[in-house]
């Protein structure tokens, strides 16, 4: 990358947007002794004043400002790696990313999955995931949940249990279905898989499990039936932490392996750093896929004080932020920076 | 204060009820050097014996006790600060309180909020937030949650559809009205928001977030919809850790900056300390806060072993108890505890 | 125990079966200096070689493979002491146990308790604990639920109400009732308490809460009533940690109290290290015990990173591993292994 030949190695910084996992990552940063750099929509910034740990806030009146010639020039004079997240990639989308020019940790190319349904879902299958069936309308006979591809954070969303019933929402709300996927809902619990791949280390960690706090869906078990009136929503609250059941490991790192093994296919050279598979368990064991994040998920925070799994790898108290950093620093120090950025 | 003047600060003893959070609160104070002194209830002397936190055991035959001139001067002579919570709060009501001659670490006038649903309604009305739209009997014609002032610990709530439900609810019961409360049933997560005002810094700091667990209420989402013939009752009987989607936290945070703001205004010197918003999210994002306690909640709990906010902001393990203990030693040092009792 | 005399106590490993709660006690021993063995089922050796806590791995075709001579003197050259956990009891047995000529930390004469409901049963009676009632199926006149011996996790599990629907459910599925177990199914939260008794000094400790995350019963929750179709099954896929009201501290330790009392005078020396009391809780407080392990359980897993009762008792971070590792410790150090197995 050209623009890393310019970077004073010994003074680089790590900025990424206010938002999703920005005080796991900068906290982690700042504690391991890098400068860090927020970038904030007016009014967001005052939080991350309050928790000092941005030795510059950059205050925006929106993320896609960050494409602006100035912003990223300057990002580049403090040698700023950008670490993505999630907040990262919905505000900028795929064609905004392209256009940054500082390094960003992980691999821009691979992003592009979780802004395109069928990638996914074509990359999720060929990793040999099992996924949720998808369906025509003219095929629900059973309990299948409609999903529309600007519903935020889930909203919209809604269940039926057959063509009739589905026709007969769809007239109602008038819909357009035309960017719908139809699943056959899983019954079965929430759980949600992180990983790290160290381009380093060429080696696959487990990071945790957590599930997500939903409204109104989570809410839904606190009403007795009869006085449930409830069309349900996914909108993301936050999140639970949760430790797995030992025995499940060998499959869920396989399936981390996998993904690793294809995306390394697929988008060379692959999956950098953190990623997180969004699955649902059956009553018979089986996992069930539904998503994938290619870079660090708001779930990891969870685990702020210390990954249960790290904890038995390293033998002290490393989170997502820190397993990060510990990456980068580690680049650094060996010149190897070009193997962990795109 | 006149008894402060009394007080060797060299020998500052924390105190607190035996109950609610006094493991966190007495662990954190006798790791950071102080004496400890628990104030039991006959039996449960065991439980602080056995964690080995308490130097001092008080053993009581019932909490008015320590109102008793004895008890009082023993713990004027420990030079005692008491620790306030929920069980003390509960025990001693605020009239019991206004009687307590050592110094309360917190505004003891503030209190009462907790023990008027009238007057905490108006205060969290000021504060500028959302609350739950509250109904006179006829009024009701969707989901809605009837309270009774008694209800320990949310048995005997129950929740009703129609002013028809309600009225033969109130027959077959025989219920008394006459200090009911009726809310709209928000549909939504129950999230419990965590802060620490600090006088001597001047600062709202954002502590963590956990939920309820609570009996029979969240058995009933294990039952299925045909085998359900349950009243849902809201006895807590622990909480869960959960993390908050760090978007949302811009608005939380400004919502405990009103409400120090507002505590300043309505009952000088305003809050001190932690304090907690219970809360409800719905799916429209809007928060609806059904309460406030002004001291550490039991929920803070969750986080014993530190917090996830103060992991970030302090770069190391702190949990509220220990959070406490820093404000008192500060205010020790800078010969400024005048400003963080009452 | 004769095979200990021969034993090199300075040079102590110890050892597991790869599943279960593996991860923890033997990060835990690695950690505190000892050298460290897992017996794997072939495929599972990767997990364990992925966390690096293992000094050697040892890899079964099946698991009964550890009563084999072989792996048996093996364990003995290695001064092992094995650490019993869930899956080392179900896949061993109690006959299988038997035949383990190593040491195993904690009283392999009560895990017999844990293959025999009627056995366990009459050891939670005895030591006062309250139970679900127990029903003949002309009794189901209320939400029973009916369990089966061999139902793997709770699989095959089924809820009645009434005897008219428990013989249609028998008759349907075809199922041999010779063996099952009906109890009245107790509306309330799911709650699991870890405790550890010491030997060395006689004295018990409280570890900590959480509650099982089961499929598909905590999906139930998520399905609005109307769209339920559901069978519950409780196979168990991780735990969540829960942090326990403080009040009611003083019952569960005295349960504790009272299981440790009993199982002295029923199987002598009585339960050595962690036990699991697993319970649920109705809107009167009561608690119920439906179950107790006599060993480490994997909901301990939800605080790897630090018990927060063992944080407020020892002032640091100790999980259940190192509670048993430093057990050991000491154990060796006073001379007095022959204390702590059998």
């Amino acid at each position: 990358m050209k623009v890393l030949k310019e970077y004073d190695m010994d003074n680089i910084s790590i900025a990424t947007i206010g938002s999703h996992s920005a005080l796991q990552i900068l906290g982690a940063a700042k504690k391991h002794g890098f400068k860090t750099i927020v970038l904030c929509k007016r009014g967001y910034e005052t939080i991350y004043r309050k928790f000092k740990i941005a030795d510059r806030i950059i205050v925006l009146e929106n993320y896609r400002e960050m494409l602006n010639e100035k912003i990223q020039n300057l990002l580049i004079r403090e040698n700023a790696i950008i670490i993505p997240h999630g907040s990262f990639i919905s505000y900028l989308g795929y064609e905004g990313i392209k256009k940054i020019k500082p390094p960003i940790f992980g691999n821009r190319e691979i992003f592009k999955i979780e802004m395109d349904r069928k990638l996914e879902r074509e990359f999720l299958n060929k990793a040999g995931l099992r996924l949720p069936k998808e369906l025509e309308p003219e095929e629900i006979n059973t309990l299948c949940i409609v999903k529309f591809p600007g519903a935020k954070g889930g909203k919209g969303y809604f269940l039926v249990k057959s063509y009739e019933e589905f026709k007969q929402k769809i007239k109602e709300q008038k819909l357009d279905i035309s960017k719908i996927t139809i699943q056959k809902y899983i019954i079965g619990v929430n759980v949600y898989f992180s990983y790290f791949y160290s381009p380093l280390q060429e080696e696959l960690e487990f990071y945790g499990v957590d599930r997500r706090y939903e409204t109104n869906v989570d809410s839904i078990g606190r009403i007795p039936a009869r006085y449930q009136d409830v069309n349900p929503s996914y909108v993301v609250v936050g999140n639970i932490p949760i430790l797995l059941r030992e025995s499940l490991l060998k499959e869920v790192i396989e399936m981390g392996e996998n993904v690793v093994k294809i995306s390394k296919e697929e988008f060379p050279p692959g999956i950098i750093g953190p990623f997180c598979l969004e699955c649902i368990i059956d009553e018979d064991m089986n996992i069930y896929t539904f998503e994938i994040s290619v870079r660090i998920v708001a779930g990891t925070n969870v685990f702020i004080t210390g990954s249960p799994y790290y904890y038995v790898l390293f033998g002290r108290n490393v989170n997502m932020g820190e397993r990060i950093t510990m990456e980068i620093k580690q680049a650094i120090e060996k010149n190897k920076l070009e193997r962990i950025i795109t």
